[in-house]
């Protein structure tokens, strides 16, 4: 296969925009994809600086890489989750701090230790609670207590179009609507929130790999071990058995999704919560306590006994 | 695997029922949950006769056997395809013929030779039409003309749980919001259109056919040639695998769409097309000339051609 533009050996073909591309073609094309997805859905304003959410993983890392040589003006946050298992976590952000120093540009840490009291791979012996729940309820937390904290309006984070077919399809097969309400490229700012965008969300994790390997993004190739035979890899093989069957599904599947949202919209928002601060740490929520510092205190009550 | 009321041998075990039952217990098992979903949907009023379309398949086949015994006054339907690839409709008419003549019924015949002037089978060489299509708009024409011919008010179909699964899985992966209106386990009597109701809406593939051999329902075990390497066929299987990982899933896919659709439907109405009756046949229609007539034309000017 031979690159559309120039003809030399292409890279990657992308059977659903019937394009290949060459090393030196790609990248800038993958950056415009990025661009035209923060254009369309108006992700971030001029002049505003982005904090990005990296895991230490390719999409991240190539949504970084990619912000920062566009243009705009980004800092990293990373959330050392602790997870001891094969080295996941030290690994993941031993990457980080590559790109931070390539780009040369400040990083953030929040730790999860220190926060929480232990690694997230030992929530589960101490609350009974899967590790991905506390993890994900863990995570939109800090990343936006961060943001507010270091004076960010917006926080980027690398959520790429087999994600979100995913997360979609799992919510659509239980029509889980609520949850579907919330999926969206841009959950404006609220009472509380910053803005949080997703400038991947129509780019395949096929192309966010290629794009990463291509620029030098360095990133941690493992999985989260805590992610093997979950629900959503098996949901990822049946997502990739239908693109497989008809090229360009999942992109349909997700912006046919999105405009119907968007009508749909206003009469499903009218169930949106009372918010109120939490009694604990002020951060919004619908109880007394939000769910993180209900978690947090579940921990120590743990942590007291244990000792 | 025993059954679960008398310990005999399981002739099926359902996981998502958690129940296995043998061949004397299942059948009334079967019939129960066609009953439930009748009384559920409001399917049938008391004392109406029930018209059933008949296709001489395992699952429109069990659906009249099981309408018969639960005291239902019904006759048959059978829709002559004219298929004459490997003898498809001629062996599917003689199942239809011999259930009918078990269950000592009426059955009618609409001949889509006699009424097209020739068999789906030619259609794709005289119009350029898939197959599929022309099928499915002369089915939904004739099932609805002849139930209003034989002063019927209710149509009853065979469509089972996987097929419902799998149509709604095919309209949500692109959105086609304006399919997903019209999919409902009730169809109500609308102007010109006789209601159409689908009892097996609940019930496997699997267990329509286990019933129908148990039952000594005649049935033509082939496939409709067409549907070989159809989409239909792909996604069915994606919804075994999804059905496989975590029993009940379909169920889950298409009761939380029959929700969520009730709660959508009064909005989504609101743009009813303005049907008037067609210049042809008086069929409603949005156009001047219904879609059949049209079809029917194409034919009729393709065989002048010819001839």
């Amino acid at each position: 296969m031979r690159c559309k533009q120039c003809k030399e050996k292409a890279v990657l073909f992308m059977p659903a925009h019937r394009l290949a591309l060459c090393k030196g073609h790609y990248p800038s094309w993958f950056r415009k994809q990025v661009q035209r997805a923060i254009d369309r859905f108006r992700m971030i304003r001029p002049g505003e600086r982005v904090l990005v959410a990296v895991s230490g993983g390719k999409d991240s890392g190539a949504l970084w890489h990619a912000l920062h040589h566009l243009g705009y003006e980004t800092e990293g946050l990373y959330m050392h989750l602790g997870i001891r298992i094969e080295g996941y976590s030290d690994q993941s952000y031993e990457a980080v701090c590559r790109l931070a120093e390539k780009l040369g540009r400040p990083l953030h840490v929040v730790d999860f230790q220190e926060e929480l009291g232990m690694g997230i791979d030992e929530v589960r012996g101490a609350t009974n609670r899967p590790p991905c729940s506390a993890c994900g309820l863990s995570k939109r937390y800090h990343m936006n207590q961060a943001a507010r904290r270091l004076g960010f309006s917006v926080i980027a984070t690398g959520h790429n179009l087999d994600d979100e077919a995913v997360t979609l399809l799992n919510n659509v097969l239980a029509w889980n609507t609520e949850f579907m309400v919330r999926q969206a490229p841009v959950l404006p700012e609220d009472e509380g929130f910053v803005r949080k965008v997703k400038p991947l969300i129509f780019l395949e994790e096929k192309q966010t790999t290629v794009y990463a390997l291509v620029e030098g993004v360095p990133f941690e190739r493992d999985e989260c071990p805590f992610s093997v035979g979950s629900t959503n890899l098996h949901l990822k093989d049946v997502m990739y058995r239908l693109e497989a069957h008809s090229p360009g599904t999942k992109r349909r599947f997700v912006e046919g999704f999105f405009q119907w949202r968007a009508q749909w919209l206003d009469k499903a928002l009218k169930t949106k919560p009372d918010l109120r601060a939490c009694a604990v740490c002020g951060y919004p929520t619908t109880a007394e306590v939000c769910a993180y510092c209900r978690l947090k205190a579940q921990i120590q009550r743990h942590l007291t006994i244990v000792s």
